[in-house]
């Protein structure tokens, strides 16, 4: 049990390290290699160049392909620029294609162009029509290392296909019935082909009822469908269903992993411009019409603010705690917007108990608003050694609150009623809304108070 | 090709539900059983309780399973007070353990203990099993429905094995190797099965690095461990390694994807706090502590509005402009965190270029300041005639923009150094940070103007 034991982890890693180091090839080679590929990756990242240098020499191209596959884009440049053209071109045309894909599209055309000329031309050429797909949709991230079968051959053949091609691909669970023509009629598990009798025909054990998705589809679709049916791989087809690739599952895991990271990005309204090298003027570009159009919704701040202009004339001292208050209406808001969002995605808020939700939610608001209350007017009072001020302050948070929980909470209900991602389209809004209900809240009650204070 | 088909899909649909409502079960049966199970639950939430209960007639306990399985929990509590005890208990007999847990776990216990006592006891067992581990822990997403095989069997033998057991089996495409005791051995996938000579030992066919884990590991560390090995199913031992159970991959993408929505909690200070079923009470005492020190830590922002306090007596309108800086800063500085969160998941971010990114991503911030520089001076000097003032706001917005742009980069780097997870720990704590530097430069820019406004 080599991955899971630290202790025993480290004294395996122990000895490859002294075998590579001691120009042991036989003995590196023996152990680093019955690792799993995964863990292969974790110990070359630890080496020097000396080390990576030793791998090169004590691997062949077609070994070294499977750690290069797993390697992060910042350590694949090192090795390429480590690596003759020969050694890399080898390399590059033993790696799954969309492992090569995923690396080609990262670097300059320039490059891309030298490494593609190195390889195998209709290797090449495959790569080059998924370069050619826009980044982001199923095209750009499928590949061609699958197995597939005509309707009429029989189990027996198809298994006896598998037995040969099955090293070459990338997944042997499903094979793919196409016609003469590449035509996509239907796909067959490997459980199918062992249960069926060995003459069966392909074609009368196929599913016909197959899940596929067109080229141009959006990744985060992609990751969608996968999920919902519970699938190894889904095949990518033209609008004639002319099969062209397969995306499997564990590229569609790091799909919807990077589904993560990016609708962090959508929600902070960054939205395709978290590439880290792109031009700060592109950059810029990209993000400027959010950041504008935020800056005049929150322009509506000053107008309230300018309502109020003469309350915070007389007690200036009110603008003090009026960060104070927006961002403690923000926080509980945000709050409430991932239990509101959380139950959506679990499916345990029932919209018949919204009643129910919205109470609870007020209440929550209100208990946090109390204890929040109590604290400030408290410290107001030593600090500022002014009672009324502390009441005004504390009556503020005590509403602001328990109406920044149920906006959270509502809010991203009704985007889901209207077919907008609540993760994705509350954030930037419900700042602007609490920030707008939370002024009016203070100075409304600061102005009623005024003469008190 | 049922399901991408939109007009097909509709037709056919109509076609199912015609069948039903006319009472036509062989129909019914024939059209709505070829479906994939997530289909079948498509169709089966839009029906009215006479359709739902026209179904449970039409299909055996057994056929209704699959589809309970794959039902929202809200769906699933309709369905089972509609249910008689026999056909529930027949129904949850006939569904794979995890998915049975997933439900038994979500109800009350006196419920649970009811239909627990009316299934099979040696399955009920086993479920109670599971349900005692603690949530979130791999041991209660776990199943029971895999293969095993002993080291002395041959791949032959194995082979008709999964033949008899394939159906009931929850992935086919690992046999877990095991001795009498119940220990894990090793795993044989069905390729090497089929690849292998048919009098071959699985013994000797096996993987014996296998990945495993511990019962009490948490879901978050499964769904990497998967994900990093990119394997299908996922054995789950005692310390003993004793077997215990599986987890597939399909479960694991769930946990992944429930994931996002539990960041987003995080993200939002509110961990532990976003189910929907507890009371106000304690929804409020566990997110009542991070809103109280939020809410101190913005107190520093009334210290430093108390320190330009004579500044803004001269000049009230200052105030107004507050927010909207605030605000446009956190937005920037959001977007910047994005990029560097992004950065860090995808590997794009060499720590050794951070200068070079630093100043990209100043330059950034200063061109969106730049946009929104001239707007809103110019926007100013129409409302409020008042050039000044439309050049300190602008100063201020240029300054704050591009200073919040590195903070927003540089945070989530730091926090990875310090092994926190940037996504999680940067967001409460850089909205403050940037709210008062906005303020400083802003009160520093008014009083240096103070004469002129």
């Amino acid at each position: 049990m080599f991955r899971l034991d630290k202790e025993n982890r480290e004294r395996y890693t122990k000895n490859i390290l002294n075998a590579l180091y001691e120009n042991d090839k036989e003995e590196f080679r023996e152990s680093y290699l019955e690792l799993h590929p995964s863990d292969q990756v974790d110990i070359f990242i630890t080496l020097d160049k000396e080390g990576r240098e030793r791998v090169y020499m004590f691997l062949e191209p077609k070994e070294f392909a499977v750690i290069f596959s797993g390697l992060y884009f910042i350590h694949q440049q090192v090795c390429i620029e480590e690596l003759s053209d020969e050694y890399s071109s080898k390399m590059l045309n033993n790696m799954f294609t969309d492992d090569t894909v995923n690396f080609l599209k990262r670097i300059n055309q320039e490059e891309a162009k030298h490494i593609l000329d190195n390889m195998e031309k209709e290797k090449a050429e495959k790569i080059q029509v998924i370069l050619d797909y826009d980044l982001e949709t199923a095209g750009s991230v499928m590949t061609y290392e699958y197995i597939t079968a005509f309707p009429e051959e029989t189990a027996e053949n198809v298994l006896d296909k598998i037995r040969r091609e099955g090293s070459d691909a990338e997944i042997v669970y499903y094979t793919y019935v196409i016609d003469r023509k590449g035509y996509l009629m239907g796909v067959v598990t490997l459980k199918k082909l062992i249960i069926a009798d060995p003459n069966d025909a392909v074609r009368d054990i196929m599913h016909k009822h197959i899940v596929s998705i067109p080229a141009d589809m959006g990744q985060e679709d992609v990751g969608k469908i996968v999920q919902k049916y519970d699938l190894l791989a889904v095949p990518v087809v033209t609008e004639q269903n002319h099969l062209l690739g397969i995306i499997t599952v564990d590229d569609v895991m790091d799909i919807i992993e990077l589904q993560t990271t990016k609708s962090f990005g959508e929600f902070s309204t960054v939205k395709d411009a978290t590439e880290t090298d792109t031009s700060a003027f592109t950059a810029a570009k990209k993000r400027a019409p959010w950041i504008v159009f935020l800056m005049f919704a929150g322009l509506i701040t000053s107008g309230v603010i300018g309502q109020f202009e003469e309350t915070l004339e007389s007690v200036v001292v009110l603008a003090a705690f009026m960060p104070m208050l927006m961002d403690s209406g923000g926080n509980v808001g945000t709050q409430s917007l991932a239990v509101s969002v959380r139950g959506l995605a679990l499916g345990t808020i029932d919209v018949k108990d919204l009643w129910r939700m919205i109470r609870k939610e007020f209440s929550t608001g209100f208990l946090i608003g109390f204890v929040c209350m109590v604290l400030i007017s408290i410290l107001i009072l030593i600090f500022y050694g002014n009672i009324m001020l502390g009441v005004v302050v504390g009556l503020s948070i005590l509403v602001t609150l328990s109406i920044s929980a149920v906006i959270g909470l509502t809010f991203p209900l009704i985007l889901n009623k209207l077919k907008f991602d609540p993760a994705i389209a509350s954030g930037p809004f419900i700042t602007t809304i609490n920030d707008i209900i939370a002024l009016m809240i203070y100075f409304s009650i600061a102005t009623t108070f005024m003469n008190y204070l």
